[in-house]
């Protein structure tokens, strides 16, 4: 279990190691999305990486930061998509072979995506903990590194977002962010907090997998039923080290909402008509829950993170024809 | 009529100004897209900009060339879309008035964008043309600005792109560019072979409007059918500032290839499978064109430009229902 979380020098160092690799995503500001939201919105459009989720930004982190006997010995690691995404280019970049364990069903276009960087993606097991098991006991099998979703490493590479939206637009009121392990939503508090800490930054997650949200609101760790479509919210068990931070009075998550399944859908087409912006289910639950908060985020400025793109053509498919 | 052309100094004041309001966009590399055109193939973002297409990078610096008389006068165009919206998003940053006419059946999705940023848009005939004489009346009657598409103003601006592929890829050997109204193709034309001349630039332009190819090959200003459903392909007169460029033995187009409707809806939903974003036909065009053409392209660095991406909501619906 991972614990450790980045300090303010980490999380700055990392931020440089970023912009070796990738660029800054655009904060973009759209009038129908305004018109749908009822205030002035922005979205940060993290779905425009090369590989089409923030997550990439905590690998090129991660990459920068291995041994050389750490890179040769590989990175191993288990991931429904993105995370595995952003670990397969960090091996890439640093020439570091990768392993991932994906569960049966996982997303054609990641999978595919992961083995055109070069990873080699064996499906293990039912489910994302089934892979997790099976990805840790082959790291100690072949003295290779394990990386979880929320190492520290990662979690400083992708704060690098969070920064560019205070930096872009210093009177933002709202952030709304969706929360899968907790990476990113954790990174924008940590970086929120040292900088502007009266923005308010507002979780998402499916109601069909409440497992982050039921520990945050209980604070207590809680299991939950995982059933959303959206992979990138496919948590069952929650995640002590982002827990710590997104439920710290003093710079945790100003609030926490759930989204149903049918208001993401809707969300991607609204996205895709709206912003002609291809987002995954996950990558719309901040919109999604935008919708459902208007009274709230009236005459506020608003930033709905477009966390990641990556959508199958056969689910999308399926969006399109309801 | 419009036949002037930028020259070099005023491309590269043009590209200064385009930064004040646009940021360069990602030329990004996919696994799954080089395995189709089976080279090293890069995909140029013009979609990744707010309003959604290369255009806005003219209007920028369209923008910021009109004398306060003028702004206070007013625009006046006549489009399918994009152009329409690149003069929308021009006046909103310069403070001018705009009226663009479109044709009946324009795509709602770029008509909403247009009046989100403040435009009046008017449906002034059966196609383009129709539209164009009326703006142009509506012009003279108010003493304000006609910006047709292809105005030197607008072609400094849009050639920042092309400075940027080469900026970032110098070793490119291949750039394939949509050929509508022609701005970008002249654009690219004029920056490649200023900086690198023996760059292949391959035009493309859909069977089903081909008067631009057939003038350039003909050497010889000809009409013809315009039956496209790809609106940013849909030319039914070639512009004469453009074909002498492209016709230009010295600087002109290398290639100039035809394309399918249905290879564009196909290059359509592989875009949006290998590199999920959504690309209107227009901009699928190179992706359909490389795919008739691997053979010539083996073993070259192809550049291809996704020149927008403001497909609407339903006709991407048929595409993924086909």
């Amino acid at each position: 279990v991972t614990i450790g979380l980045p300090n303010a020098g980490e999380i700055e160092a990392a931020r440089k190691r970023v912009y070796e690799h990738l660029r800054p995503t655009p904060l973009l500001h759209y009038p129908g999305i305004d018109a749908l939201v009822g205030t002035t919105t922005w979205i940060k459009h993290e779905n425009h990486h090369g590989v089409g989720a923030f997550k990439v930004r905590g690998g090129v982190n991660l990459a920068a930061s291995l041994t050389d006997p750490e890179a040769r010995a590989g990175l191993f690691t288990a991931s429904t998509g993105n995370h595995g995404l952003s670990i397969s280019f960090a091996g890439k970049i640093r020439g570091a072979p990768v392993t991932v364990g994906v569960p049966e069903g996982a997303n054609p276009s990641k999978v595919a995506a992961m083995e055109g960087l070069g990873a080699g993606v064996v499906t293990a097991g039912k489910d994302f903990d089934e892979a997790r098991e099976w990805a840790m006991a082959e790291a100690e099998r072949h003295g290779g590194r394990f990386v979880g979703p929320t190492e520290p490493e990662l979690i400083a590479g992708v704060a690098s977002y969070a920064a560019e939206i205070l930096d872009e637009l210093p009177d933002v009121d709202v952030i709304v962010v969706p929360v899968g392990s907790g990476s990113g939503a954790t990174a924008v508090c940590l970086t929120v907090r040292t900088r502007k800490p009266e923005v308010e930054v507002t979780g998402v997650q499916a109601e069909a997998a409440p497992a982050a949200h039921l520990t945050w609101k209980r604070r207590t760790p809680t299991e939950a039923a995982m059933e959303t479509d959206a992979e990138g919210l496919a948590t069952r068990v929650p995640f002590p080290n982002t827990q710590s931070v997104l439920q710290d009075p003093e710079i945790g998550l100003t609030d926490f909402r759930l989204v149903s399944e049918e208001s993401m859908r809707d969300a991607v087409r609204l996205l895709l008509e709206h912003t002609h912006n291809l987002a995954e289910l996950a990558g719309a639950a901040p919109l999604a829950a935008a919708l459902g908060m208007r009274d709230h985020l009236a005459g506020k400025r608003v930033v709905l993170v477009l966390s990641g793109g990556n959508l199958a053509l056969p689910k999308l498919r399926k969006i399109l024809a309801d």
